[in-house]
């Protein structure tokens, strides 16, 4: 019998899911539609359904030890959706408690999609071999995820390694969490969009980024945009990467890691972000670090990352791995 | 048979020795000069003396268990004391090497001061019952201990928790790490009297404190002058515990502590630093967090934190505890 897990991705257009075995091979992908069903109940049903299709095409001779989800403001402690913004569902799902309805009491796991992340790094990626490092995410927004002698780190109340929220400016860019100056409103798909019309609002400098409304910008068109060598969005990467090594910087002298591992849409764009990054972190870093702490791209960058690290959740939890 | 530890804190000026119990009792307390040899083996060999004399002192139905160092750049991990800037020694001193020659090879384990407050809080003060806390000790600098799942977190490399580096103003105070900005030019014994003076170059404010020089002001004349009203004094107060309050705020997005314990000369002052501080807190604190986390003095203000800490590195890491 050969042991698998199931790691299920819930984003906010897509839930993605992946049939996984302890060696971090996906047998299978599938997907359904998050935001289909205003009601939880309902898409359970139809996620039941999908992952009741997956496991069919798997041999028979195997056993489904748990599931584990990567979800929005997913709380590991409770197993609960706290108040998703950008999912259809509203208030605190018990997550983990509606699952196991479904697939008679099997171990369900949840966590954020940032912690997800770093378990996948940790189990499965470049962080297999370390026992203490940040994983970073850049989407929509910046997510973090702590790695602390070799397991999750999750604090007190089971919301540690929320690092987009730490404060970088004062009276700094509005931030969906209700504060100002945020991380993620300067460092993540979004921020770097916001970086972007600053700076056209700021310079004459001719872009053709001009071009485009700030709607319709994606971090995939400032890296093409910077590869033509368009100064507007060169300034942008120096300016984002200025912002995150900084608080990259200041993160090590709290936690000493051995690595940041980055991960997510806007680390496409290699150099262009990293290069910066790395000189102003090693700029701002109190002595006693300069040149000891790695700053790297995931080591899951091509596979689903999202997927292995929510079914990682499973394979640490229930030590089979 | 009674077991007994020794913990040692190595300050500037003196050394505290104290013979503890895991009761947390300190049965006998002494103190020899630090600066009197610029070399390290006459001091240790006056060190020896000392503690062979307090020895002598307790019952001989006891067992001398291991031996716990408190000191300035106290590497954890390699047991050496590192280019300590207010020693007179020099390099990188093998202390708990030397240590063990002259006690028969017992366990002997060092640490930085502030860690050592931690672990003293951890297993004899208010964090008894925590397991996730953050210790701010405040004196000539600002140090920092992280109890993460009930111990002392010290990173890859043994200097998590170097708290009063985080930079919190660009171009800041120099400090003496080498960079600018640091929390400890602004928060510490040192720090608001960097304030005081800065205040009393920009305001025209009378204050008592206008005739005291920088290398005579104390935290407790400080305060002194706040508990009569001097209006330079309480802003001084006002803007360190703004500082506090933010940096402590952006460190709870990463660790999600259930306390902060603040130790040290300048928590003498009290409410004149605990409420703004407080209050700052709460008002830059992501709203998942708001109205969770306690600040609050050490539970071990009144007692000997420096050598119980020192000594509680002996029954944490021997589990006799």
């Amino acid at each position: 019998m050969k042991d698998l897990a199931i790691g299920i991705d819930i984003g906010a257009t897509f839930t993605k899911i992946g049939i996984t075995d302890k060696e971090g091979n996906i047998l299978t992908e599938s997907s359904i539609s998050t935001d289909k069903h205003d009601k939880i109940e309902p898409y359970l049903s139809e996620l039941y359904e999908k992952i009741s299709n997956d496991l069919k095409k798997i041999e028979n001779t195997t056993n489904l030890i748990g599931i584990g989800v990567g979800a929005p403001n997913g709380n590991y402690h409770k197993g609960t959706i706290e108040n998703p913004p950008n999912l259809r569902w509203k208030g605190i799902i018990p997550f983990t408690d509606l699952m196991k309805k479904y697939f008679n009491d099997l171990p369900v796991f949840l966590t954020n999609d940032a912690n997800a992340a770093a378990m996948g790094e940790n189990i499965f990626g470049a962080g297999k071999n370390m026992k203490n490092f940040v994983m970073i995410t850049l989407g929509t927004g910046l997510g973090g995820g702590i790695i602390i002698d070799d397991k999750l780190y999750y604090g007190h109340d089971g919301f540690a390694g929320e690092l987009g929220h730490i404060n970088v400016k004062k009276n700094g860019r509005v931030c969906g969490c209700g504060k100002r100056g945020c991380l993620e409103t300067y460092v993540s798909a979004t921020g770097i969009r916001r970086t972007i019309y600053e700076l056209l609002s700021q310079e004459t400098t001719d872009s053709e980024l001009r071009n485009i409304s700030f709607n319709q910008l994606t971090a995939k068109m400032i890296t093409e945009a910077a590869e033509k060598g368009d100064k507007i969005a060169l300034e942008a990467f120096e300016i984002t990467g200025a912002s995150l090594g900084k608080a990259l910087a200041d993160i090590v002298v709290i936690l000493s890691p051995e690595a940041f591992f980055l991960f997510g849409g806007l680390t496409n764009a290699g150099d262009f972000l990293l290069k910066p990054t790395r000189k102003h972190f090693e700029n701002n870093l109190m002595p006693i670090f300069k040149n000891k702490i790695k700053i790297l791209p995931s080591g899951l960058q091509d596979k689903n990352i999202a997927i292995l690290g929510a079914s990682a959740m499973v394979w640490s939890a229930l030590a089979k791995y």
